[in-house]
C-alpha cells in the first residue's frame, strides 16, 4: 500500500480524493499497490466532507511521516504551494501537482531539486485538465523533434467566445454568463487577459523543446476587446475567432505569443468549442497530432493527477525518467519579428478613399462584409468600415501600414486587428 | 549505447532507421543512452539503402548476439513475425512492433511471455500510425474507468470516402486514386472491408478494458458498398460518411462494430479527413478526450515506434510497467442486441404509398433529400427514392421493420442502410 497526502482540498483536490475513491479497484490493478490517500493539509473546515477526517491544519503531519511518499500539491499560487513543494521534496517525497503557476514558473528549480533527491515531480494536469499532453510531449513523442505547438488552451475564454458566436451575446453579457456557471472567477482577468493560457504555453514550450520559455516573456493579448462585429465578420470568413497560445522552436530561439486568432473552417482547432481544449503539436517525423478534451473541471484535472500518482507508484524507486524544462530561460524571438496576416476593421470617414488607400499599401485584397447575426451589418455599426484580411508580412510591417492609413486622414479609428491563423 | 535490431526493412522499418539517424541527438538526449541500429534482419537486398552495411539474411545474427536488447518487429503478419517475436522475447530481448495483425491475435500470449521473461513487449505503432494513444490509454489515463471508444482508424477508407465527399467521385474512382496515391494496396480488401480498422479497434479495446476482445467476433461492415448518392444525402444531413469503429464496456461484456456511420457535423470525428486518424476514448473521470493525427505512413509510425524503443532503453530493467490486453477473451456483447438510429434509402414502385407504410412503422420520420452534388436528385438516380433517418431502436426491431416494408410491395429495395452515429 502506497499512502499519500494531499494539500489543498479545493476543487482539484477534492477531485483527487474522490477520483481515488471512486475507481479505487482499477487504480490498484493499474498501479500495482494500493493508493491510500492518508492526510489532507487545509486551513478551512470542511465538516460536511467524506474527507473530513483526513483533514488536519499542521503540515508536520504530512512532511515528517515518512509513510507518506507522495504528495499531491493543489494548493495553487507560489506562495504556500511552492514552500510545502520544496519541503516534500527535500523530505524525499515525490510531488504531483495541477499548479501551472508553479510550474511556469519555479519548474525547472524542482524538477532540480526533485532531481538531486532522487525523487519526481509531476505535473500532468498543470495544462489541459484531463488531456493527456505533458507525458506525450515528453515521451509519446520523444522519437520526434517538436518544433511547434498551437493550444486553445484556457476554457473560459473559449467558452465565453463560444456563446458570442453561437448565442450572438457581447463579451460582457458572456463573460456574465461564464461566471454564472462558475466557468470564470469572480475576477476574471487571469483568463480574459490570457495569462492562465500563457503560463500554459510556456510550460508545454519547455518541455517540447527542452528550453525553459518564461511566461514573462510571453506577448499576450485576451480577448477582452474582441466584439460582437467581430464575431459577425469572422463567421462571414468561416471562420471562428479563439484566444489561440502559439510557440515555434526557430533557428534564432522561440517565437511564442498568446492572442486571438480568426481560426479557419478546417483548421484542427476550428472545432474546438466551449470549455473544450484543444493542443495541436507539430513533429518532424509525426507530423501533426491534436489532443481534445475537458481541459478544466474538478475530475478531468483530478484525473490526471491520479494519473501521474499511479504512474509514480508503477516506479517507485526504479526511474519514469526524469521530466526536464531545459535548464536556463531561453532567447524568445523578438514578437515584432513575427510575420503573419491580419483581419483589419477600419472606421472610415470616406470609404471610397480608405478603400483606395488599403489597395495601394497592401495591393488587391478584398473587403469583408459582416453576415449571419440578426441586425449585421446595422446593428453593429459596421456601415462605415472597410474591412479586409492583409497579406503575410512582418510585425513591424503591420504597424507601420496601420500607422500610415490612420495618418492619411480617412480613417478615425483601427477597430480591430486580429491575426488570422494559418494552417 | 544501446544496440537494436529491425526485422523487416519494408516501409515501417526502413522510416525506424531513419528516424534514429535524423533525430540521434535528442533521442540520446530523451533515452539517456545512444541508441544505435546494429543489424536489420530481411531476406531481400537493398544495394543502393543507406543501412545495407548492416542488412543480414540470418536471423541467429539477431537472436545470437547477446549485445542486441531490443528488437523492432516490423514484417507483419503473424506467421515469421511471430516466430520471430517469441525467439527475441525468449532470448530476454525486449520487442517493439507496429504490428497490428500479430497484437490483434497474439497480444495476451506475448505479453505474459514477456512479462516471464522481465522484458516489455510494446505496440504504440500498431494503432493509430504516430498519434499517441496505447500509452494515453494504459497510463495516461490510468486513473479513470474507460468505458468507450469510437475511432476513425484506418487512413484508406477515410481518403477514400473524403474523396467521394470533397471530388464527388465515386467509389471505384476514388479507390484508383487511393492506389495511384500509394495509401491503397493493390488487393484493398484489408482495409476496405473494414478488417484492419477492426484489429485496431480490438486492440483498443483490450487495453482500455483490460478485457482481451478477439478480432474475429466483431461485428465489421467495409464501406464498398456506399454510393456517391449516400454522400449526397449525407451531405443533405450535414453528415459526413465515415468508417467508424466503436466499442463500449457495457455490464453485459463489451459491444464492438466497424461500420461505417453518419458522422454529424458538430461531432469531433466529422472534421477527421484524408489519411489522418480520429479517436475519441470516454472515461468515468475524464469525460471525453480526442486523439488525431496521421495513422499511417513511413515516418508517423516509425517515431510511435521509436519512442517505444526509447521507453525501453530509459527503464531497462526496472519496469515500465507492462501493459496488459486482459488475460482471456472476453464475451462480445451480441450485435442484435445494439441500438441506434438509420439512415435508409428504399427504391419505390411507389412512393405515396411507401411513405404511408414508413409513417406508420416508423411514427413521424422526416424525408431526406440529396443535395450539394452535380446532377444530384437527377444524375444519382434517387428520384423513385424515400429517404429518412428512424428513430433509435434496437437492431433486431430495425432488421423486421426492413423486412416488413420489402414484403409490403411499394419498395423493390432498400438501397442503403447506414448507422447514424450520436455523439
Amino acid at each position: 500500500m502506497v499512502e499519500i497526502a494531499i494539500l489543498g482540498y479545493g476543487v482539484v483536490g477534492s477531485g483527487v480524493a474522490e477520483v481515488i475513491r471512486r475507481n479505487h479497484d482499477s487504480i490498484k490493478r493499474r498501479a500495482g499497490k494500493e493508493i491510500r490517500v492518508k492526510k489532507i493539509l487545509d486551513i478551512r473546515d470542511f465538516p460536511d466532507s467524506p474527507d473530513r477526517e483526513l483533514i488536519t491544519k499542521d503540515p508536520d503531519e504530512v512532511f515528517s511521516d515518512p509513510s507518506i511518499s507522495v504528495v499531491v500539491e493543489t494548493i495553487g499560487g507560489t506562495g504556500a504551494a511552492r514552500e510545502f513543494t520544496q519541503r516534500a521534496l527535500e523530505a524525499g517525497k515525490h510531488v504531483v501537482t495541477s499548479n501551472k503557476e508553479l510550474v511556469a514558473a519555479y519548474g525547472p528549480q524542482l524538477l532540480n531539486l526533485a532531481r538531486e533527491k532522487g525523487v519526481y515531480y509531476l505535473f500532468e494536469a498543470s495544462v489541459g485538465g484531463g488531456i493527456p499532453i505533458i507525458r506525450p510531449l515528453a515521451r509519446c513523442l520523444a522519437a520526434n523533434e517538436l518544433y511547434e505547438i498551437t493550444g486553445v488552451l484556457n476554457g473560459t475564454t473559449n467558452y465565453i467566445l463560444t456563446k458570442m458566436e453561437k448565442e450572438n451575446m457581447d463579451f460582457e453579457e458572456a463573460l456574465k454568463e461564464a461566471q454564472r456557471n462558475g466557468y470564470a472567477e469572480a475576477n476574471p482577468a487571469a483568463d480574459v487577459e490570457g495569462h492562465d493560457a500563457c503560463r500554459k504555453i510556456a510550460i508545454l514550450s519547455s518541455v517540447a523543446y527542452n528550453e525553459f520559455v518564461d511566461y514573462r516573456e510571453i506577448y499576450t493579448e485576451g480577448i477582452s476587446n474582441i466584439s460582437a462585429a467581430d464575431i459577425s465578420y469572422a463567421r462571414a470568413m468561416e471562420s471562428s475567432i479563439k484566444l489561440v497560445a502559439f510557440s515555434r522552436k526557430t533557428p534564432k530561439g522561440v517565437l511564442a505569443r498568446v492572442t486571438p486568432a480568426l481560426v479557419p473552417k478546417g483548421h484542427p482547432l476550428y472545432n474546438v468549442e466551449g470549455v473544450f481544449n484543444g493542443i495541436m503539436v507539430k513533429g518532424n517525423a509525426v507530423g501533426e497530432t491534436m489532443f481534445f478534451g475537458q481541459g478544466a473541471g474538478k475530475l478531468p484535472t483530478a484525473s490526471a493527477v491520479v494519473a501521474d500518482v499511479i504512474d509514480v507508484v508503477k516506479h517507485d524507486g526504479s526511474g519514469i525518467g526524469f521530466l526536464t524544462m531545459g535548464e536556463k530561460a531561453g532567447r524568445l524571438v523578438d514578437i515584432n519579428e513575427d510575420t503573419g496576416r491580419y483581419f483589419v476593421r477600419l472606421k472610415s470617414k470616406d470609404l471610397s478613399k480608405t478603400r483606395e488607400l488599403v489597395l495601394k499599401l497592401y495591393g488587391d485584397v478584398k473587403q469583408v462584409e459582416p453576415t449571419g447575426a440578426p441586425g449585421a451589418g446595422g446593428g453593429y455599426g459596421v456601415q462605415n468600415e472597410f474591412a479586409f484580411v492583409t497579406p503575410v508580412a512582418q510585425e513591424l510591417e503591420h504597424m507601420q501600414k496601420l500607422s500610415d492609413i490612420l495618418q492619411a486622414g480617412s480613417v478615425f479609428e483601427a477597430a480591430a486587428k486580429i491575426r488570422v491563423l494559418d494552417k
